[in-house]
């Protein structure tokens, strides 16, 4: 039972090299990814932005597009940081599927773009997929958002990060398609190991993360490495 | 021009002392005062809430329920801070008055409390009022979210607190009516000093703060003291 519902505006639109959920950082900032959030009329409009530059970091408040709508309320999920054979209450975890169906991340401000006078925000560090709709943005103010203590419980510390090696054709075909920082940034994220909790152990099984125009093959070696073997443009 | 619209449900309902916008501290965790979230059917179920105590701090998402609804977009604020005479983009400022009428505080998490088979959670430090509508309860993950160098522009410290005095008159009726600790929470919150930023510097003008179920007069004294004169029962 649904008591109220809010109408709430879109005011923008994401855009990343990320369109597919698998491969997106599991929370923001893990991953300095650049992307840019171009905002709809008429919050487009660069007076709504005066001063937001004085400020190093924004709360980007958006909506989990791809997710299904939930005919009734799931009032628990399994975590991936615990192997995904856990169950917890949804409103103690950050699970996408959720009643608001809203994500909430903290990202870096690069800087703000005006082009044909609309604005374009260009973030850095986000953890949601390409397209994804903007709800609100809002300055990050340190001394009553920063808590450096704060408990938290099974997500204490960022996920480890797995050595990324690259074979040499693979090398060669990212080399063509990208810069050397963004090759970086591809290997960050799969050093992240997107693949799911329950397949963390196969050795040899291809996963593919999709960046931008090409598909990236990866598998786990028997040393534990995730090995770049192939670079598909789709 | 709205482009498209969210449907978002209501989860619960806040309950506090603070029944009006006077008197709410601009930033959560200001004051240290225990509210409770009640929720809604079915969110009220205890299992949606398992493992929740595993967190110190928490994430609430909820609505601005009193601001009348804007008919246009207005991209421009004057923030308190700043005097009230200075306008920057609502983007660059939590403002109430924004598209997403959407209100985000990281408060403590006191306890999950079950009553009937129901939850209420309780929560220290709010800065929404009393009957906000809830619309997400997410853990605050302090390696994500506490960027503590993080550049806040012009809200880069707390507000400055006022020394509080109480009229001999006005304590005795403070406290039949409060405990110590519940009275010196009244203060902590007269000391953020609600009054608006234009009448900043007015002598001896009464203002009053509803707490419960009283009305508490305070002025400003020569000294830039805030002196508590009178208690008022609603």
């Amino acid at each position: 039972m649904i008591n109220t519902d809010l109408n709430i505006a879109i005011i923008g639109e994401h855009h990343s090299p990320l369109t597919q959920k698998f491969g997106i950082p599991r929370q923001s900032n893990l991953v300095e990814l650049a992307t840019t959030i171009e905002m709809y009329p008429p919050y487009d409009t660069p007076s709504a932005f005066l001063g937001i530059e004085e400020f190093s970091h924004l709360w980007i408040t958006w909506c989990f597009h791809q997710n299904q709508p939930q005919a009734n309320f799931r009032p628990q999920v399994r975590p991936p940081r615990l192997g995904g054979n856990k169950k917890l209450g949804v409103f103690a975890t950050r699970s996408p599927y959720r009643p608001s169906n809203l994500g909430l991340s903290v990202v870096q401000l690069d800087k703000v773009e005006i082009k044909n006078n609309k604005v374009i925000v260009h973030i850095i560090g986000a953890d949601f997929l390409d397209k994804t709709p903007i709800i609100d943005i809002k300055p990050y103010i340190a001394y009553s958002d920063s808590i450096e203590n704060a408990k938290s419980g099974f997500a204490d510390s960022p996920p480890t990060e797995k050595t990324v090696l690259i074979e040499a054709n693979a090398k060669q075909l990212l080399q063509q398609q990208f810069t050397t920082k963004q090759i970086g940034k591809i290997c960050q994220l799969i050093a992240l190991d997107p693949r799911p909790a329950y397949r963390q152990n196969e050795i040899n099984s291809k996963f593919f993360m999709q960046y931008a125009n090409v598909d990236i093959a990866f598998l786990m070696t028997k040393n534990g490495e995730l090995l770049i073997t192939q670079v598909i443009e789709i």
